[in-house]
């Protein structure tokens, strides 16, 4: 399979994930689609179908549900990071952002909702054991929470305490995005029914770590180069808002040089396991090589 | 065990399942304990246990799981309820209320820490199996997003939607609060490990659904009744925010004649497992009895 068509596969379950129409709010309803279904890389997701293929899975779909998962985790962070108490961002990826086009509070409810319904998809699946599920949630759970995702967000928006090192900032963007790589590589793993022994937890816990860091600096690097015509984001907005980026900490090329070492190591890990020729080497190269 | 007892144990509970330090950060933390441990009469958490009780389970510590899960629930739901774009609430149970105390950004993530959190105790708990944590995690994510709390609460703060009828508003506080009512009953009887045939199911759900709704009726008329310093809450909330409430669609005693009716019908639901004089049933009379 390509990295379109399981894009195109994800983007199917997401709408299919999605309400349509509630006796309750329909602000809501078109505030889910807005925020979900208004484009986006789905790399995440792809991230754990390509894990799941790469380790043998040949029917996506128990692969899909969780990609599904992970990526309405995903729309629910951006909605809440965009919104005016946190970063106030009134566009995302050229249109407006959830609270622009909805208001602040279906935004809030928007996100609220989209982070019970990742859930729901995985331990409402049809296709996932109930080991299987309860490991997903878990892992899930424990990386969008205090100690990962929401953590590293809290911290980032503190402008009473920026890093004060790399090694501070590796720790901060560990948490707001690395644990979603993380997340979705063992999502992937668990597809795939891959034994989670410790030496395979180390492997896809260590791959997702450094996948998340490498996109993390290299859309750093972009927020720096381009334009908001290119990235659908208002121009240079991390640093209008005061936030320590890789490229504002190391400068352009000492950042370039850690992405070319992360890219290295990352190859490493896949060649462990002869990973170099799958789809899951291509969506490294993807999440990387967006800065040609 | 007394409903005292309970409490306690699932105050216990909660303290042990929030962060006392993170390496991210502290008002995160702080936020957490903040919005969790202030208070409250943690009845939904109570009617797990007292319902895991009543069917013959005899300890505790399952259902005390489940209790903190949907404590954590309903704590983050008050948090993002609050919030300015909301509610607009500055007090909560006669303290300041989590953004006013942290500020917004930190109260929005906090709900959303909290909602991540309310999943993780369900998933790691050490005593229910993979078929129990599936099962409450199901229940909990489909009554708390948008077909559920999250989809009451976007109808509630729509003012130009008001509720028509008094069906329309049974459907509004339903979702709202009816179904976190609804999944603490079946959390109970997940704790008990009684089969959930469809009978068994109805009838949880119908007491959940029943419990909610006299809750609800009897805190509307509550907040119509008393003065901020027995609430906690600014006086007369609801009614200045222009919300329907049972009182203010139906008067006064209409909506006394309601909860009576509600009881009895509750009270017939006990009866029918001879279950009047257990914990259950008290903590029914405790939901109810607080207009004496």
């Amino acid at each position: 399979m390509t990295s379109d068509e399981v894009r195109q596969a994800i983007e199917r379950a997401l709408k299919d994930a999605l309400p349509t129409r509630s006796e309750h709010s329909d602000a809501l309803v078109d505030a889910l689609a807005w925020s979900v279904l208004g484009g986006g890389k789905r790399l995440r997701g792809i991230l754990v179908c390509a894990t799941a293929l790469a380790f043998g899975e040949s029917n996506l779909n128990r692969a899909i549900d969780l990609a599904s998962s992970i990526e309405l985790m995903h729309a629910y962070s951006l909605v809440h990071d965009d919104l005016p108490a946190m970063d106030d961002a009134d566009l995302r990826r050229g249109q407006s952002s959830t609270h622009k086009k909805f208001g602040e509070a279906i935004a809030i409810l928007a996100g609220d909702a989209l982070q019970a319904l990742a859930f729901e998809v995985i331990v409402t699946s049809n296709l996932l054991s109930n080991s299987q599920k309860t490991s997903a949630t878990r892992m899930l759970a424990t990386r969008a929470g205090w100690q990962g995702m929401v953590g590293g967000q809290a911290w980032d928006i503190d402008s009473n305490r920026l890093p004060e090192n790399e090694r501070e900032l590796e720790i901060l963007q560990g948490a707001k995005t690395g644990e979603m790589f993380q997340a979705a590589i063992l999502f992937g793993l668990i597809a795939a029914d891959v034994e989670l022994n410790d030496e395979r937890m180390k492997w896809g816990k260590s791959l997702g770590a450094k996948l998340g860091r490498a996109f993390q600096m290299v859309d750093d690097l972009i927020d720096v180069m381009q334009t908001s015509s290119t990235t659908g984001k208002p121009e240079n907005q991390d640093q209008t808002a005061g936030k320590v980026t890789y490229p504002g900490f190391l400068g352009l090329s000492t950042t370039r040089e850690r992405i070319a070492i992360v890219k290295k190591e990352i190859t490493q890990l896949l060649r462990e396991d002869q990973l170099e020729e799958t789809l899951l080497a291509e969506t490294v190269d993807q999440c990387i090589d967006r800065i040609a």
